[in-house]
């Protein structure tokens, strides 16, 4: 039996008795006029789950206090009223007469514009940066004390010390390159011996790796980048942990990890959730089984879990102001869990973004998981996007292949014209590659022609676009697609770099000639009204050569993809019925204008041209 | 102006005046007792429309006659009450006083059983014949005057004399296979100059080739195929008829052909339909364009076109006794017809069925056709059944192509986990191969192993599976995918054949002992009520093998591929939710039991284990 002395309480700090220490307090906070009422919070400390507790703070309520499989843990479920105020909620916990601790719990004040904040939309461009491989601005956290993997840009899969204020500091060039939202991989601690960079093996949902600054540098980030009109989107990992997550060495309950706590790869057979057909063998062994040893899978179906998550993703986006969601591995995780986490934070922003990773080539199953599809069965979503894969694959297909029956650019227009399967195509992620596939340079053969069509097709085609860092400036993996050679670091992010991106030093003349298409590609397409929302209509490719347009009241464009070796003049009486009023057409990159009947589009090149009365 | 004299009347055959001669009257004759009250008669004769027409029958009302472009025909529009007599109707043709024509339309009484025949199902095998290459029985109408395209065995696309006689010969051998329904490429007159064998260019929607016999002896054929237990589809054409069909020298109206009967080619890009970013442009180029210049596409908008058509197929249906509808380029017709097509079809038979032909690997447009099916727009139809083309090319690659994550068995297992997509996966046509296409020998690389590992497939997969002549013999077509060589004469059908697939004669040891396994699978098959109606389970496959079970009450089966060149032990520690409470099992063609952890399955082969508990 513990002894337990008369409480005490200490304000914001942990407070530490002789008794009952508590060593976490998760989410450390909350926040005053959020939309659902109840908050869970978890207290972590020995033999927590003895004690009784009481508080009493007008507006709060105490719904109940779990104890679970470890006695160390205690999950508190309060009640707020809407017209609670800001302050310390006292956490009495006793053990009958005897007051072991007070914890003061902070409920703080919520920005008025919180709930209705504009998640990311069409209207932006994305840039997804890899922390640790864009720019290392503070190289005194490069290794940190107590953090076993240590600098080591020599490895491909080791730490290279990109950071947060490696971000910061060139926020400036983000914005000059025309993006408006930057979506980080995983930022939060990943304690791991190893191969930690990538940070999709959290070991501390609440803190963000010293490696890449503190959760204040994080905040500040996201400050600095909206004063330049760059949202910032949080990758989210609720599929997993990593496997020196501090949950385990005491797991709160034997059902916290999936197969109970032991090993059991997943067969990545997403398919088997949709199948008729399927036996629980494979789909428990999708859904339940692991990535890889080192990181546990959780068990969403334990509410506990669910509610946890649910809070951390909530409480990110309400501490550092954030515009957007990135869902990682989306589909591994338990769908009625994925059902209530998109509803819970559609009720608490119903503006704000989210984009589930679901890597197939099935254009059903990833319209699956969209809100406002038509599923064979009751399914419920509410998660507005998802990244569009089949899209980037016949993008890469339609480049690369010969034009054929189905194959060639009709591979882009096969994949568009499934759109019927989506509740909001309109609202897809679309991306010419990301940090787990070869970039799209490589894919592209090298080829500078095909990645500028590339390029413009992403910029104009329905969906936000997505670019990886580097992009722009011709990045390539050709001697494999080992990830850490695929996550390259940036030129310019280190001190010494012979090559500087940010300020174009050394680079070559086709990586100096695709940035600046990039750049007026895209602070082009910032005010381009018909590319945000303007009616998507394409024609069936021919000869070589995909046409769309892109239709609204004010603006209005003609998107030409020509893959042909000779300039070729569209055949515009086929398309009359988009054309209707038109005279005059102006192609935004290079400036020229053409009357209508005579625009040609020049060999191996995209033109996007804005049509004139 | 005509002249005309006072009416008098011949019995059913056409009656000459000197002035009103009727040409044709079409439908020939109805029925009492059917679904639908209403009947077309289209009446054709120079300045027919001229005419008012009256008619006294007890129970037929003239509801409307009505008057098109031509002025040769005209449209009747009949009501039967339900209670109408069998006898003739006298339509009475005149202009004021004067009688010019009592045409007696023939109503027949209609079998009881009629309405509610049982059409082809899960426990069917059908085997898919093309009258001119099967069997020549009737070596008098090889050519017949009149008709220009004469006999020519030595011209892959030329005429060879296969007939109706030649399949009423040999439906011992077909019963004996253990097919039980026929489907023959269409056999009504196809009159045109040349490369007419196929079928598909009809001349008269009421007349059989007389090269392939005669209505009268099609209706044998249906009549002595029933007494063997055996249905017979009939191959409907909905989209185009023969650029040398009577209509083509008097078009009913200037609205009767797509594209105001110029030729435009279609573009086949039946995606146009449902793709959100579709234009007027690529719809209707779809929908209208035509399949070839010889083949004029046919307006079902014009609605007594459609009922034109509808009540053909219906004609067919009632007057041969037919168990079944194959409905050619299915989704080329226009798709508010085939609602209106389907809909009739099934209210006058609600068991009959209906299989489209809808060639895309693309599973969500082949499912948009199908009744049940959840679509994105509020698209109705009653179509039973399509034919599954995506899980053919699965087949096909399965079984030839590498095991990777994607290809090989998996694409056999995807293809299937798609049926989420389908109103009723179940009702689906299987097939290995059909007459567009190469034969399932040659796409399996001649290799007898994957032939046997594809019919054990059909044979037991969900669907009815479909065969096409030859395929029990390993007919191929090495030397070129051409339709004539694919479509070659089936050895023993003409006199002087030095093979004869009939009696075994001659034939290869390969070809003999695969007729063999497939009559020995074909007539298991008609009895195992697991295949017929048995819930199917799959699992992904691992290691080069697929296992399915088909499940029920009585007869449970686990079927497995296994393309490994050795034998394998199953890992049924996987698959113990499906193998719960069985203890042995026999394999089917072999004959071989075993006690349940014992099954080995053969190097590449296929097994088909009945389980007993």
């Amino acid at each position: 039996m513990t002894r337990w002395l008369t409480g005490f309480c200490l304000l914001i700090s942990l407070p530490v008795l002789a008794d009952l220490q508590l060593k976490r307090v998760e989410p450390a906070n909350w926040w005053v006029g959020m939309h659902s009422s109840q908050l869970q919070i978890m207290l972590y400390g020995e033999q927590v789950s003895g004690y009784q507790v009481n508080l009493d703070y007008p507006g709060v309520k105490l719904v109940k206090a779990e104890r679970v499989g470890s006695p160390n843990y205690l999950f508190l479920t309060l009640n707020l009223a809407k017209d609670v105020k800001p302050g310390l909620i006292p956490i009495k916990l006793s053990q009958g007469e005897h007051v072991a601790l007070v914890y003061d719990y902070p409920l703080l004040a919520r920005d008025n514009a919180s709930a209705e904040r504009q998640g990311f939309s069409n209207k932006d461009s994305i840039y997804l940066i890899t922390p640790d491989r864009f720019a290392n601005g503070d190289l005194s956290n490069d290794s940190v004390p107590g953090l076993e993997d240590k600098l080591n840009r020599a490895a491909l899969g080791g730490r290279h010390g990109g950071d947060l204020q490696g971000i910061i500091n060139h926020l400036d060039y983000i914005q000059a390159m025309g993006f408006t939202q930057i979506w980080l991989n995983p930022v939060l601690e990943n304690a791991m011996s190893s191969y930690s960079y990538h940070g999709y093996a959290a070991t501390d949902f609440y803190r963000v790796d010293p490696r890449y600054g503190s959760n204040a540098l994080y905040q500040q980030l996201a400050q600095q980048a909206k004063a330049r009109g760059i949202g910032v989107i949080i990758d989210v990992v609720l599929n997993h942990i990593g496997s020196q997550h501090w949950w385990m060495s005491d797991l709160p309950s034997a059902d916290w990890l999936n197969f109970a706590g032991q090993f059991v790869p997943t067969t990545h057979r997403r398919e088997a959730l949709h199948d008729p057909y399927a036996t629980e063998w494979d789909k428990r062994h999708f859904s339940d089984g692991w990535f890889v040893e080192t990181m546990p899978d959780l068990n969403q179906r334990n509410p506990l879990l669910a509610t946890y998550l649910i809070q951390n993703s909530i409480w990110w986006v309400e501490y550092a102001g954030l515009s957007g969601i990135r869902i990682d591995t989306y589909s591994y995780s338990d769908p009625d869990f994925l059902s209530q986490y998109t509803a819970r934070l559609v009720a608490e922003y119903p503006n704000l973004n989210m984009v589930g990773e679901e890597w197939t080539l099935n254009p059903s199953i990833v319209a699956y998981w969209q809100r406002g599809t038509k599923r064979h069965d009751g399914y419920q979503s509410a998660l507005p996007s998802l990244f569009d894969f089949p899209l980037q694959a016949a993008v890469v297909g339609g480049l690369t292949n010969q034009e054929n029956w189905n194959s060639g650019l009709r591979e882009i227009y096969l994949s568009l014209a499934n759109d019927y399967l989506y509740g909001h195509p309109q609202d897809l992620v679309v991306m010419p590659d990301n940090h787990d596939m070869s970039r799209i340079f490589t894919q592209l053969r090298e080829d500078p022609q095909l990645w500028r069509m590339a390029m413009v097709l992403f910029a104009t085609v329905r969906g936000t676009p997505q670019f990886f860092y580097g992009t722009e400036i011709l990045l390539a993996n050709p001697n494999s697609d080992d990830h850490g050679e695929i996550r390259a670091d940036f030129p310019g992010g280190w001190p010494g770099d012979k090559q500087n991106a940010f300020t174009g030093n050394n680079l070559s003349t086709d990586a100096s000639s695709a940035q600046a298409y990039m750049r007026k590609l895209l602070n082009w397409r910032k005010t381009a009204q018909a590319v945000h929302n303007g009616r998507f209509v394409h024609y069936a490719p021919l000869d070589g050569s995909y046409s769309y347009f892109r239709l609204s009241e004010e603006h209005n464009l003609l998107v030409v993809l020509n893959k042909n070796d000779q300039a070729i003049k569209l055949d515009l009486a086929r398309m009359q019925e988009s054309l209707k009023g038109f005279t005059s057409a102006k192609e935004v990159l290079s400036g020229q204008t053409a009357a209508l009947p005579d625009i040609l589009v020049p060999a191996r090149s995209a033109g996007i041209y804005e049509l004139y009365k």
